[in-house]
C-alpha cells in the first residue's frame, strides 16, 4: 500500500536494535482518517470472504482492528494480556513473547466471544516473530472457529513471523513488509 | 441515552462488589456499530467546541475514542500505561490508581503529541473513583492544553469520581450515569 509505504517513510522513527517506531499515527497517536484508508485497504484484500468477527490484541491493535471493523460490519473482540481480577469463567489461553517489553504473557479470550461458527479475520499492528498472531491463531482454533486470515499493517518481512504463519497455510495480508531497515532512515519496502 | 441504558440492562452483568461487566458491547468485544451512536451523542453534546485532539487511555477505552473521533475528525493520543522499554524522551506523567487491579501505575503521553494549543476531548468507557480521569487531566494541564471537557460512556454515579471531577470546573458528559445496581440484576438511571 503506497499511502501507508511514504508514510512510515515521512513519519516512522528508526532506532538501533531494527526498532521502528510509528507512533505518530499508529501506536500512540492514532491518525484515524489515515486508519479508515487501511480499513478499506483490507475490505479490498478480503472482498468475499466471510467473516464474523475481527480478532485483535490489546492495546495498539484495538484502535485500528475498531476502524477497520466498520468495512466488514462485524464486531471486534480483543485478547486480553491476563491480570484482570475482573475476568472470571471460561476463557481461551495462550502465551506470548514480546521482544519489545522482553516477556512472555498469557493472553486470554472469554469462551463467550469466539464460537465454533466465527469466521475470523485477526487485525494487528506490527508481524515480526510471529509471537502475537501464534497466540491469536491458537485462540481462535481452540475454540474450534475458522482462521480466515491475517491483516497485517506493517510486516517486518526480514523476522521469521510471515514465514511461520504463512507455513502454517494462514493467510497474511500485510500492507507494509519491511525488507530492510537502518538508523539513517533508509527503509527498503517489498513489492 | 437510552439505548445505552437499554443495552446495559440487556447486556450488563453486575457481580458482587459493585462490579459492572459490559464485556460483550465494551471492554473485551466490541459492538462497533454501537460505538457508532456513542459517538453520535459526544458530536451531539459537544457540538460548537473548538476540539483538536481526543485523548484517552489504553486499553478500553481505545476502541470508543477511535470511533468517536470520526465523528471530530481529528486524532486519538493514548495515555500509556508506563512499561515499554520503546518510550523514550520526554513524556508527561502521573500516576492512577486501579481499583479493579488493585494497584497504582504511571501514565504517559509524549509531549510530542499534546501542545499548549490543543483543546482535548477525553474520551473513556468507565468513571467511577475518578482516578483515570483525573491522571488524563492532569497530562492536559501540564502540556498547557485546554481540557474542553470528558465524554464518558457510563459513569457509577454513586461514587466519588464525577462530584470531584465536576468540582474541578471540568465539564464532564455520561451516556448512562448508574445511581444503584444489585446482583439480581436490578440497575437504576439517573436521567
Amino acid at each position: 500500500m503506497k499511502l501507508l509505504e511514504e508514510k512510515i517513510r515521512q513519519d516512522g522513527k528508526i532506532f538501533e536494535g531494527n526498532i521502528l517506531k510509528v507512533d505518530s499515527f499508529v501506536n500512540h497517536q492514532i491518525d484515524v482518517k489515515f486508519m479508515n484508508e487501511i480499513g478499506k485497504e483490507f475490505k479490498r484484500l478480503y472482498e468475499g470472504e466471510e467473516i464474523t468477527k475481527i480478532l485483535t490484541i490489546e492495546a495498539s491493535g484495538i484502535g485500528i482492528a475498531c476502524i477497520v471493523a466498520q468495512y466488514f460490519d462485524v464486531p471486534v473482540v480483543f485478547a486480553k494480556k491476563a491480570k484482570t481480577v475482573n475476568i472470571a469463567g471460561d476463557v481461551y489461553t495462550s502465551q506470548v513473547e514480546s521482544f519489545t517489553h522482553k516477556r512472555v504473557y498469557d493472553i486470554i479470550v472469554s469462551k463467550e466471544f469466539l464460537h465454533a461458527d466465527d469466521k475470523v479475520l485477526i487485525i494487528d499492528d506490527f508481524l515480526a516473530q510471529g509471537s502475537a498472531l501464534c497466540g491469536l491463531i491458537k485462540l481462535i482454533r481452540d475454540a474450534k472457529a475458522t482462521v480466515v486470515g491475517a491483516g497485517i499493517v506493517i510486516e517486518k518481512a526480514y523476522q521469521a513471523g510471515g514465514k511461520l504463519v504463512r507455513d502454517m497455510g494462514v493467510r497474511v495480508e500485510s500492507l507494509a513488509r519491511i525488507q530492510s531497515m537502518s538508523p539513517n532512515g533508509d527503509i527498503e519496502f517489498i513489492d
